[in-house]
């Protein structure tokens, strides 16, 4: 009986008003001197002892996100934000970000947050709000691990699926 | 005038269309050997020494969530995410943090920040996503205290009230 | 074709249900006895050996707000929340935080998170959910940097935009 409820039904029906796949790569600095030109993220908080898990390890990141999977490939964005390690007995990961756009195609961010819950080989998190081309958006962002190599490189694509656009 | 307005008044004046009153317990780890099993979070960064409030304080959490205030009980969802103190005369938080449901009853999560102004009976913090069964769902997640004995453990009382459900 | 669709385009063409003009000071701990009582925030996570420009910096802060740009105006709101820089090659900044407002005007909180992209004059970030007086309120926050005195003190000028008001 409340507004919310009608539109509901409306959105889940419908496809979204707005749709990018995207590709974010994560090269975690190593301390080495040679790795600062290529490393985009870097540790903010080291693991603690509770597990062998990067149990609260927190990364800060801007990393580059292009369409297809090569890391080398022109970024159409960069995503700027945190992840941390959040459990004792596998890794799952939590990010919150900000997919900044400076192109001739778009101009604007998009603020996203929630679980990565890696063990899934899909997972969603929260699209909260955009600026910009983006303006009050909300909506959908469903990671799948492409690769990974050990702890300092992985790729995620980012399928992101707008339902409110204005 | 606007969209926004008309939409105020019936939502303030509705019940929510989705209510959950749930426990969040934070069992703190204390470093020992011992407490690795039982601990569900640990410290990330250190207090400052701006005060002896535990000013700067993070800490990562995968914290049971309960129906009842048992620590033991069955959990229905984890909370993943984090929380730092920020005040330097008393205790007050914030948290951002995912709601991970994984049951028969539901399946998705819902994505919660805010201010836990600890001195207060009881705190607003804002549900600003989520998915799954709770698709695109916003509202309000009302915090008190429930219990606690020091630093090592605290036990929530959350009361979800989703007013957009999808 | 979608119901978001056609709010989009109202919302846009339509001032904001809601502005206010405000300024945020913040002063970070030096780690001195004497600053104790100024200090209003404090690193939480030392920046990283990635680049000279505080990469992985984090902090924690607790600001007063003003309606002028004085430090010593009476606040009018606290900002309780973190920033942490995310650049190799300048200075930017990400933001989640919460206005708290508990004045005879105000009531209740806002949530706001997103890039603080400091090379550009003005910057948007989103208002992903409110309380009290702002329940379930969204929009944008516009930073203009104001001042700022080295690494220990700046002032941002904060224009809140509410799109939807309940």
């Amino acid at each position: 009986p409340s507004v919310s409820a009608t539109r509901a039904s409306k959105f889940q029906a419908e496809k979204p008003c707005k749709r990018m796949v995207l590709y974010y790569h994560d090269k975690l600095f190593d301390g080495t001197e040679k790795d600062k030109a290529n490393a985009t993220s870097a540790t903010a908080a080291n693991a603690s002892k509770l597990s062998d898990t990067n149990f609260g390890m927190l990364v800060v990141f801007n990393d580059p996100i292009t369409i297809d999977d090569k890391f080398h490939s022109p970024p159409v964005a960069r995503a700027q934000g945190f992840y941390f390690y959040d459990r004792k007995d596998t890794y799952t990961a939590w990010f919150a970000y900000t997919l900044v756009f400076n192109s001739s195609e778009h101009k604007g961010t998009l603020n996203i947050m929630g679980a990565d819950l890696m063990t899934e080989k899909t997972r969603d998190l929260s699209v909260v709000g955009g600026t910009g081309d983006f303006f009050m958006a909300r909506g959908i962002a469903t990671f799948q691990t492409d690769t990974f190599q050990g702890l300092y490189y992985f790729r995620l694509k980012m399928d992101i699926k707008l339902y409110e656009c204005y």
